[in-house]
């Protein structure tokens, strides 16, 4: 059966906030997401970049941490109020989740935690306030990005991973299934008003696939994609441009200098009155993944990035030759 | 004092959702939201023709209903769920706030009020649900507009206004005063999670200025005025192409047969982080205006459409001709 | 050595005009190029469609000819006067050119001769002038293709190709070469004023590649494509959108229900100035095929629409397997 | 009558290339033509900066040249060869034209005149070679204008200025006349192939009303205004963005820090086929000034930039105040 929303979570999220990744060059990674992406560099210190798209109020949505092993370190969530924070620690105590409180610079109160399927999260209450910069049109390079809208995870088992999350308040906008089933191979999960904050699909998992900044339109995609190329980027884009059929995202996907990748995205529709169904595709359609177009290289489809010290597992649902041609779009 | 929002509301608001008015030429109207705007015709009826965004799934964002005088009938809002209508009705009666409950077709529970200062306000909690047209893009005409987006209302006293608003659970996001202080000459309340779904300003009052829509980007702002152009509405665009300095908008502004106005309009920024303060703009300011460009059309200030059996009140605070000046961003 | 344009050809060429292809169900192919490409219909006869660009006064930039057979027939070119086609007949009677005068509907003066490599080629001084509907824009739809720009050609004999076009006064503007040699895989060749009108590659030839219609931008190729995926045809593109690092054009290439290729494509750059050399790429330079993004599909490298009663020929030039990877961008 | 172009001119004109004008402040129109507008810096002398487009291979199409008074100095216009050039002084001399040849910087034989109006005008064979930046996708800055397009000026016979340079070849694509007349008031004209290089308007002449850049797209318009917001330039916009019902284009006309006017526009048509009549506009038709939106303000309408020691005469045909409502839009 579908999972429903819970209408009264125990916490109050309110969206996708802030990603924390592992990086061995901490230069060349503060280059590539100030030049070829077009964030603005907000902090430097010796071991981190703090990073924001040009509308964020927020101090920091994407931290980038030196280390000598690439890895997804912590997708981070917004809870709306301090008080939310002490009731998800109540909310974990009592459902025996391993969580705990850390300080966490220019963040409110702060707690980790790994979700039912292994993926590491981070929750915060709020940020140090810095200008925004939307109205600075003289620095926008690449793709202008604008902020941070949602993450995609890789996981064994999206049925629990789902279950999990829309028992915290989240919603599905639209999912996966098969052969007329509601087994899940893929949930788009919000809580912000719009298709997805947090999307889980099918395979080796927890891994974290890609985090998304949204920019202004198509031109800055395409922009972007040439900055890219001018740059010596340009083989780094691992899928796109293109349109999904899911959630009807126009999409550029590229993958930084440690191999994580970064989405750039345009159009979400809004998903707010409760009347709305969620939109199911069956994962044998191609027209899901793209209405149009080249289907996405084998990278996008098997390569993410791994949490630090958390075992992967293998996917509770095969993939069988057919359904990874379908997958991949091959016709 | 700035307002505050109030973190417990009464009922549970959700967004900008409908709004009807009154035309006198029902046939010419529908032509007119079709193929100059492009909105989709759901269904028409002897007096009525419903239409909605591209990417709506809700029956109806605008209702043209036939009538010998063109009036703004309702700005429509939708709740959360049918227990937030009765919510909002214990409120109203315990607040003294004259209201009904109305049988309205194609709507869930729906009531109809004004709010502090006259605005004639219908709620609802649901519609019927149609599909999304937004991948049958075969379909596009003129701006594509996707959804409604917010409304901006004319009153003789912005203050009240805000403060009815804002303890209905609305969050100011920007606002302009005067010389300084925080008198308001205008705020921008939200409620969706981005900068604005009501919008009002000071002047000759209830007045509906404007209702909006949101298209894609700048490509679909330029088609929107070309294509009326070429069916002969050129001059019926009062205002822009623009960016105003306030909500950052890219902006079109046409007048609908009746005159009626409505925008089309691109980037809003995120606003759900309660941290984040509000922006104030000095009504002096010509940039809270337009950040470049040709200023508004003396029609585009001083022309709105007024509400059936409500009368008009002059404003509480007097502008200048020195404020005039400045808001029509003469020089 | 490089070929050099020849300063006082026989005859005045002006530009690309037109191109005529056998399709094997002419409604199927109407319907094709009217709502998924864009282009208007200028006439419709028992055998034919005419079809132009939104912005074209000339009669038709392509005719649409019932057959049993999907063929490529005439790619077309224009002289400037009447008495070009007078000179043109009397350099090919001197050449020993094969050639024949034609009435062809609505052209002018008229001769067909097949060219060096046996490209069937139609010259024409003049067609009916049609309204241009360029400022229709509430008639535009998909890609809303302006006019006929180039075509792309392949040849065994790319060398003999230039030598003889560039002896009618056509110029290199940009071409692929080998090892550093100026050994000719590609030649883009223009006469109108910018990067190029004709273009011939290495292959299996005489066959017509694709014929080229000039969109306004990035955004009208995104909604082709958008168009195309709404109205079942998003697998009928077989590469792009993309740029190319040759010309630097913005493309999207996609198949007719023949399989014919058409391309829509922005951004020329002006080819004017008789100082500015020819841009030499290496064909083992990935970034002359795509600055950015993912490679060609195969059939988009090794299919093509063969002229009637013409024989194919193996290129002289024989591609080996490291630069068949390299021509694909394999990596 | 109308003027018809010589088919065979005395000499080869190609296009307009580059335009000269006198400023007060080097260091501020240097910032202000590289950072609003986005030209590329050239090179810098002491008294003199040159700038060229992003695809440019010329070495450039604007001078800034310092001086106490600001002035247009010279509009640049292309011939072929050298041999055009010899073949101008020869008809200048023969014609009583007075004319010198002199020497400039980066370019080839360069002589300057008068035309029959009083026009500052240069010619030139040739250029320096410098690199093309149109691949540079990293260096894109506010409107990245790719080069340089056309001039429009004010005259006091538009008929005198129009047969002078349609005897050197120049070919009217569009027109503006009265009363179902041909007595022209302004004149579109071109030699590239598409709508115009040379525009001539009726007034106080001769002065130089605006040279004009070609940008991408509209996408490319909307971010240079913004950047001209951003960088406190926005006043400085005096019309558009709109599109002219003459030569379709989109528009923006912004003034530099000395009140010379530069055009960022985009959209030409293809005007090449001889058979193709020139379109004509009755000047009482505001659709010609704008298919949409807001009229010009007063100053985009009587404001130029004189040449030096150049007396202004009256124009020879008077508007009335009604033609200057029209003209001015006013409606």
């Amino acid at each position: 059966m579908l999972p429903v929303t819970n209408p009264h979570p125990a916490f109050a999220l309110t969206r996708a906030s802030h990603v924390s990744i592992a990086v061995t060059d901490l230069e060349r990674s503060r280059d590539f997401y100030r030049d070829v992406i077009g964030l603005v560099v907000t902090e430097e210190t010796d071991d981190a970049v703090y990073l924001r798209g040009l509308e964020e109020a927020a101090h920091h949505s994407l931290v980038l941490e030196r280390a000598d092993e690439a890895k997804a370190l912590h997708v981070g969530l917004r809870v709306r109020t301090d008080d939310d924070i002490v009731a998800a620690e109540r909310f974990f105590r009592e459902n025996d989740i391993e969580h705990r409180r850390v300080e966490r610079a220019h963040q409110g109160p702060t707690i980790q935690f790994r979700d039912a399927v292994g993926t590491h999260i981070e929750l915060t209450s709020s940020m140090d306030v810095v200008p925004r910069m939307m109205q600075r049109y003289d620095t926008f390079v690449a793709g202008a990005p604008q902020r941070i809208d949602h993450y995609q995870c890789v996981t064994h088992d999206v049925q629990k991973a789902t279950d999990f999350w829309t028992g915290l308040g989240m919603r599905m906008s639209e999912y996966t299934a098969k052969d007329g089933t509601d087994e899940l191979w893929g949930t788009w999960m919000e809580i912000k008003g719009n298709t997805h904050d947090l999307v889980f699909t099918n395979g080796r998992g927890p891994r974290l696939h890609h985090f998304a900044f949204a920019v202004p339109d198509g031109s800055s995609l395409i922009h972007a994609a040439d900055v890219a190329g001018a740059l010596g980027f340009g083989d780094e884009i691992d899928r796109g441009p293109g349109r999904h059929g899911i959630s009807n995202a126009l999409f550029l996907y590229l993958r930084d200098p440690d191999q994580h990748r970064v989405e750039l995205f345009n159009t979400h529709y809004q998903f707010i009155d409760l009347e709305t169904p969620p939109i199911r595709w069956d994962v044998t359609d191609p027209r899901r993944a793209q209405l149009w177009g080249m289907p996405a290289s084998n990278r996008w489809f098997f390569e993410a990035s791994e949490f630090p010290d958390e075992p992967v597992e293998e996917p509770l649902l095969q993939a069988t030759p057919q359904t990874l041609e379908q997958y991949l779009g091959v016709h």
